[in-house]
């Protein structure tokens, strides 16, 4: 439903105040960041972006309430999930071959 | 370096005994499932499936001590982000569109 890219792109609404440039810091077409942001206002019960097109101020790009309830959640599972598994992820890792070891 | 593809297939190569059986059994090519198997051998410090071929049994494939411990730790990480993760994503689909109030 929501996962980094989306997560990142409403942040960076956030900071920007545009979809656009939103996008363009992370390399995503104009269209593609717009589609996104359809999908995400889709997806949850109340929009998470509200814009407005041109204007006296040229139009801007705004998280709502709802935007920001998600945001919360969704960073909240991604530090639990980081710090919760921590012990596991570094067992593996202390599974894998040592490349400096590598004949 | 292991996800829910290489945990069942090791876990498939553990019931059937063999690499083959264990690739057909999700749908994967012969070719695809000793490419995992290999590629798994060499990340980590020891093989983690032994294999013989032909011979009077036919040949057959057995999950080493390392195979177990890396199956063991990865599903303790899968059940510990499901659990504690629980609460956060819970929240998450509550915000989700009701698709039975679709207008």
């Amino acid at each position: 439903m929501i996962g980094p890219g989306k997560a990142e792109l409403l942040e960076r609404i956030d900071d920007t105040g545009s979809i656009a440039a939103a996008g363009r810091e992370m390399g995503m077409s104009y269209k593609r960041a717009w589609m996104l942001v359809e999908t995400m206002n889709d997806m949850f019960r109340d929009p998470v972006v509200v814009s407005s097109r041109g204007g006296a101020t040229g139009g801007g790009a705004t998280v709502t309430d709802m935007g920001f309830a998600v945001l919360k959640e969704y960073r909240a599972l991604e530090r639990l999930t980081r710090n919760s598994g921590k012990p596991h992820v570094q067992k593996l890792q202390s599974l894998l071959t040592d490349m400096s070891e590598e004949k």
